[in-house]
């Protein structure tokens, strides 16, 4: 018996569960888990089932195309044991890339690192001791086309399936963004309120904010403006300097971007307009 | 079209999901949002289902007992507008019958007040006050069973769903517990670590625990180890005396009872082995 | 023996702490708990001590203003027990309102409330049923100042201390908020990220927030912008709908008003430039 | 100018705050921050003070020493640039190691890592790739008390402030536990309620718990049931198993574990009976 994980995504109709759990169970399958959700802005179905099969996963994929054919679904089956492979993004900074290799070591995460990009060479040797393949493409406003359609075969070659910019300076294309939509992840810090402009840990220490928080979100042609898959927040205090407030707010960077990654490579996020339904 | 709220559950096997939206689909329905769960120790399948129909629900009702009758599943079905009836037991401790009746004022909890029942008259004025029924069942050793034997009936004159016990002092009798097993939510406060014996709060100060927690559990025999449906903690520090720790206490003792009453009274919590399946 | 609070600032030098220590001693006085911070940025020094003492206030006060003279500093004190006089301002929304008139009845909340002010009617009920004084002074464009003029007055007969804002739906004007600056506390929602502009919980329910937060701050000319004094999230999902989430705001709204009157009224909160000291 | 951490501990009586912020005073040191409490169980004075000052560190020392004999306090001082110096023990678990190494390395830990002990060789690759020195002392039920005799001559050779115990498996004796009393840190998993007994995420997992925490604490004989210094808790639900719960345990030890580390050698920590005051 294999575990498989089965998204489905199609606009919300009766009758599409049962076709589904139809094909599941005419090939064998037992459900364990599930979860399903039709958002009422969007009307889109979102589902997710987790089940046992003694099935073959060809015939399982093509049993449940022919059944749900009506209503034009956006399937995806894969072994629970095929992890999902992500190429990781840095540029200097570290912190998150030093958690997301922390749990990566201990199975914690349910990835495959593909590989680790960099614009820079300063964290080759971080990546390498750590077993795992580094890259480095540079990146200048002229290369910036070139490197882009690099890192594109990259991502080919590699058979990687999504990309975590684990704090990557640099600012995609929009149509690099656009190609690999709702597959590329990355984290910003957040504040109550925001602060436009620079040194924002600065202007929240002059506001004396009591919370910092980090935001996990895919990204789209409006850097930070994609849909939310994860937030969290922590207290802080007068004491903090704003160089203080920059330490505290790595490590909820670090916390919200490894969680985004396990919900995302848990096959948990569905993008439903600009935001996203997070299953189980 | 009218909303329905699903729930079963049975021991797994393979096909009940699929003869389940098999028989919704059957009936016209369209579901909105599901979540299923099999539990790996008990191998318990729980299911909760949100969809809408015009079909009647007495024919829906019959569709899924007929369709799923080789599983010999627990089936509930129920009107999202037909709130559960809770009936509240109180003794003179008001601060989590406070938050109820607030809640229940603004219509944010999802369930119908049946009545108020406690052993003192302290809080008939509160009571009334809300435009509620107060019933004084006062109870001493010998009286207890007479006690019991009233408010079952009181119970089923109301056509109550569930039991909160808001604080209420008095430990129900093991056949009383049984008779309404997982229909009876208690609360407690939860300290870690826990401190046994008298007064636990002053405890809990001697230790300087920095987190003051709430526990709230369906009854059992066993009055403060049933299963757990919520649980939640806050910070606290040495400039709390035992006293101001168990003014802490009530606020997280309110918070986790109007939270663990919300997820029973939306049919997210299942029984499965000592503990509960929350879906949602 | 009587507890006092004692609140000190003044722009930083050496020595002022042993200068108001030794007044405290010299009037016989024993610290209990104190804490000061020197603010790096703006200089201020922010000094709070809880100490018993058998002397008079008029004369330790002298005493501390004798021998502190050099040093300019703004000193406060008060008996524990004269707790400071809050007036607290509505409109229609009670939410806040219901959670302070709750902790204020259980004495969890160190203030007397002096009075309710609104500038509608209704709730009146409420307020009038809890034992406490009702004003409703009406406000439009034209009678705003006059409104003002009548609700300085009202702050000077009532001995207020301080101005809570509970969702009270009108801009006070500059001159109001100047003229009571550091003593006037409003409650607003807060996202990461903010949300400019109309029905800020729907764009929040289309970004797919998953934190929903609060901000406690006091008044200044630019309404949400005034020092903040707390601030709390609660965790949200996408099963909330705009409506949903506004409900869930309301409760953070609740517990961070209320954290934020307790601070201040406990003589904690210190502005310090544009930020607060928040000293305990 | 130097900065300066001052702690003192005495018995309370009137006048210790002045005399000590005489002290400080008279040798031209200006106060930054500052907080003092009086246990009122205990009748302990725990004061903290950070100052700056242009004199020499045991010139000051003498002063003070001098000027508060009469109260017989415990006096310490540091140059907040002279950090604490930790010697961390392990045995084969590495999670606590491995976060107290990272934030070492960043410099987000106020400490010097003096050396690591363990009783296993697993991890002196981890140690001496982070540059530090690595003991390995054998301990046995025989060679318990020679073990213990060679860690207290490594303690007393490396200068060793205070002892982190990141998932140590052995018990250490009384008398070792006795002789350093409150500067050795333990951490342990903990629940609401407790578990007793064995597999206890075992027993967490069947009563279904919401919430799994951990504890930091100073030993004692009794080895869990020592001063708490700091814990927090995380939130879980029903679709973790024991060993998932095993893996997010981890986590909060890890955090926990590392906040304790912060707070005692930041100097933030006093003992009081069997609790501990954290001051700032």
């Amino acid at each position: 018996m294999e575990r498989y994980v089965l998204r489905a995504r199609a606009v919300d109709q009766p009758g599409i569960i049962h076709k589904l759990t139809g094909g599941i169970a005419s090939t064998g399958g037992n459900i364990l888990d599930s979860a399903q959700h039709c958002d009422e802005d969007s009307g889109q179905l979102s589902v997710r089932v987790e089940f046992e099969s003694g099935a073959d996963s060809e015939d399982i994929r093509t049993e449940l195309v022919d059944r749900l054919a009506q209503f034009d679904p956006i399937i995806e089956l894969r072994k629970v044991k095929d992890k999902r492979r992500a190429l990781i993004m840095v540029s200097k900074l570290d912190h998150c890339l030093d958690d997301l290799l922390y749990r990566y070591r201990r199975g914690e995460l349910p990835i495959e690192i593909a590989l680790v990009v960099s614009n820079h060479e300063d964290l080759r040797n971080v990546v390498e001791a750590a077993g795992l393949p580094f890259h480095h493409i540079p990146v200048t406003a002229e290369t910036k086309p070139a490197a882009e359609q690099k890192l594109a075969t990259l991502v080919n070659e590699s058979r990687t399936d999504f990309i975590v910019l684990a704090r990557y300076m640099q600012i995609l294309s929009d149509d690099f963004s656009a190609k690999f939509a709702g597959r590329i992840i990355n984290i910003h810090h957040s504040f109550l309120p925001s602060f436009k402009g620079a040194k924002p840990y600065h202007q929240a220490r002059q506001r004396g904010v009591k919370l910092i928080g980090a935001t996990a979100h895919y990204v789209t042609a409006d850097l930070d403006e994609g849909p939310i898959i994860e937030q969290d927040v922590v207290r802080v205090n007068h004491r903090s300097s704003a160089d203080n407030l920059v330490v505290i707010g790595r490590d909820v960077e670090r916390k919200v971007l490894s969680e985004a990654v396990r919900l995302h490579a848990d096959d948990r996020v569905f993008l439903s307009g600009n935001h996203t339904v997070i299953l189980g």
